[in-house]
């Protein structure tokens, strides 16, 4: 019997996102899986209704969501829709199952089998399902043109007829993913640009793009292409380096993240008053408490000295289509792995099905996330 | 004596940029001018009062501008302001001449030698003057980026493990300064640039930037390097391809403008409604009625089939540390032709100074402007 694979329209405010994009419908559709969609669920990211061809439009969001033996979502399902799926309905989406745990639990009740995105190993095979990487992208790209928008100063060098505009100073805080695009964004513009990360290993990455490895004495290498946490003493060398060289910037761009865990906090309220005024600094990291001292999340906030900390939020969302596209494919290459000639069947040997699993026949498979959530 | 140079605080909303930067200051008091600032002046564009070394502060604006042999200013000076000067004060700034005959006037009535920049003859010889080029550049880079940010696509090209992002494609209408501009900052962004001028000699230009010119097959070479309006004809032909071409664009940034005139009207509200949902269009001729049909300067319209119209003011106030810098060297290049030893030698045989002077010794001297005005 072909699966069928559900996708909803997104309800989270501001999120234009979809999880399924015509190109990925007819990818399933020829893998033999029966397509329901909800109309309209396009609009955000201008993909409209008859783009999805051969796909059934759903007259009711409901009683889909009903037949579904697989829910696509950008964004976690809401607990009504968890109650509403049958009992073993397989969910792909970014669940953050570190923010609620009613939400593992329902899914763990209601013996959905839930895949976190967040959770997928990072390995080579994995790479092109990484949903993280390929919103971080999107991410970077965004936060260097608000950047460039909000900076009272040209990135590039400019000769013109009465003289020259020398280029913008702009330091990229973190070269992961989004960094690293940050960066790259950032030099196409024309900026001078360094990078800056405690992974010392980071430092060719940087240079590659065509930025300045801004070193600070301090390496935080870590386990899982993740940083480890600074001692006390070593982040206060770092934090007197960091502090000397944020004076001479004219735009900080922070990307400085841990996935599950609060972003670290890199930039000092003090470091803030010591650099230049009409400074313009981008903290993608707000929503989940912010590199920057002071951020707020959506909220541009003006230090006295004139520097304008920008909060972001939800950046993939503001690129919609390029970002649905490569989180619809991301999620397109996963489900791959488990569809046969139209049936799903989940391989548990693979260890990108088994670590990505959250919740799976009435147990939640992620160790620290049922700590977490406990035996309730 | 030494001349007194006076520069105020733009009153105008949304002016962020100011006359006089430290830098000219400093080679304005090396050639022997005296210098009064009002205190916070420089605020918007963040040059701190105490960065304009050895210059006066004037305690009280009008008292200053009732002393000023020279004032300086973006915005053309209030009526009141025009009152408060002396006989025979000169005055350098954008004027709007044929937007305020009763500014005009008022400059004649009160004997001001004022010299509205806009009308500073294009030759080689004044470029380092020229401050609708210099403030056109501005405009041009930042409409780029504001469609950048505004667009749901990426503009470069991206390779992903989860496959390869398209460019944008983004059409650069009008080939002047801004346009050029326009043309080389989305081409370091990565998008595939067009760029449409109906002069063609812009066509090597717009080629040499690494971008497409558009053949619509209609020419409009005039005279000046300003465009010759077209025949009702040519207009309908022109339009006929071009809406052809506009379904193919992501992003449409529009920068044609006649100085003195109100912008042409190049894209209709039938052309929109043939663009793809999610297109941008930025029309920096908003402020002047705009390129576009359906345009509101200050605000983004978007049409019935998802096209985002954006009506930018006053660009270059958004770029005030860059702007003003060009904007007071162009002024410093200009008054620099007067300027002997600190006292003020007006040539009257130097076209620059002859062309650019609106009014001078209680008459008009810019012959379309005394048309408009007439004799009252």
């Amino acid at each position: 019997m072909p699966t069928t694979v559900v996708a909803l329209r997104e309800t989270v405010p501001g999120e234009r996102r979809v999880a399924l994009t015509p190109e990925v419908a007819k990818k399933l559709k020829a893998r033999g899986a029966d397509i329901v969609i909800e109309p309209g669920m396009g609009q955000g990211a201008y993909f409209a209704d008859a783009a999805y061809a051969g796909c059934e439009a759903a007259a009711d969001a409901r009683s889909a969501l009903a037949r579904a033996d697989v829910l696509l979502r950008v964004q976690p399902p809401s607990l009504e829709e968890i109650a509403t799926l049958k009992e073993g309905a397989v969910v792909i989406a970014h669940l953050q199952p570190h923010l609620a745990p009613e939400r593992t639990k329902a899914l763990r009740d209601r013996r959905i089998t839930a895949f976190a995105m967040e959770l997928l190993p990072r390995t080579t095979r994995a790479q092109a399902m990484d949903v993280l990487s390929s919103q971080a992208a999107v991410a970077g790209y965004k936060a260097v043109l608000i950047a460039a928008e909000a900076a009272p100063k040209f990135f590039p060098m400019l000769t013109t007829a009465a003289g020259t505009i020398r280029p913008s100073k702009v330091l990229v805080v973190g070269a992961g993913v989004a960094g690293l695009q940050a960066i790259a964004t950032a030099r196409r513009l024309g900026a001078q640009v360094e990078g800056f990360d405690v992974r010392p290993e980071t430092k060719e990455q940087i240079e590659s793009l065509g930025a300045k490895f801004l070193d600070l004495g301090v390496s935080a290498a870590g386990s899982g292409g993740y940083a480890r946490e600074l001692t006390a003493e070593e982040r206060e060398q770092q934090q007197r380096a960091l502090a000397e060289q944020l004076k001479a910037f004219d735009v900080v761009v922070t990307t400085a993240a841990v996935p599950g865990r609060k972003a670290p906090r890199i930039i000092s309220a003090a470091m803030v008053a010591g650099m230049k005024a009409g400074a313009v600094i981008v903290d993608i990291a707000a929503e989940t408490g912010g590199n920057v001292e002071g951020t707020e999340a959506g909220r541009t906030v003006v230090s006295a000295n004139g520097v304008s900390i920008i909060g972001t939020t939800n950046l993939p969302a503001s690129a919609p289509v390029h970002a649905s596209e490569m989180y619809a494919r991301n999620l397109y290459n996963f489900l791959e792995l488990s569809l046969k000639d139209g049936a799903l069947t989940l391989d548990w040997n693979d260890e990108l099905i088994a670590k990505t699993c959250l919740t799976h026949a009435g147990e939640i498979r992620h160790e620290a996330t049922k700590a977490l959530v406990g035996d309730s």
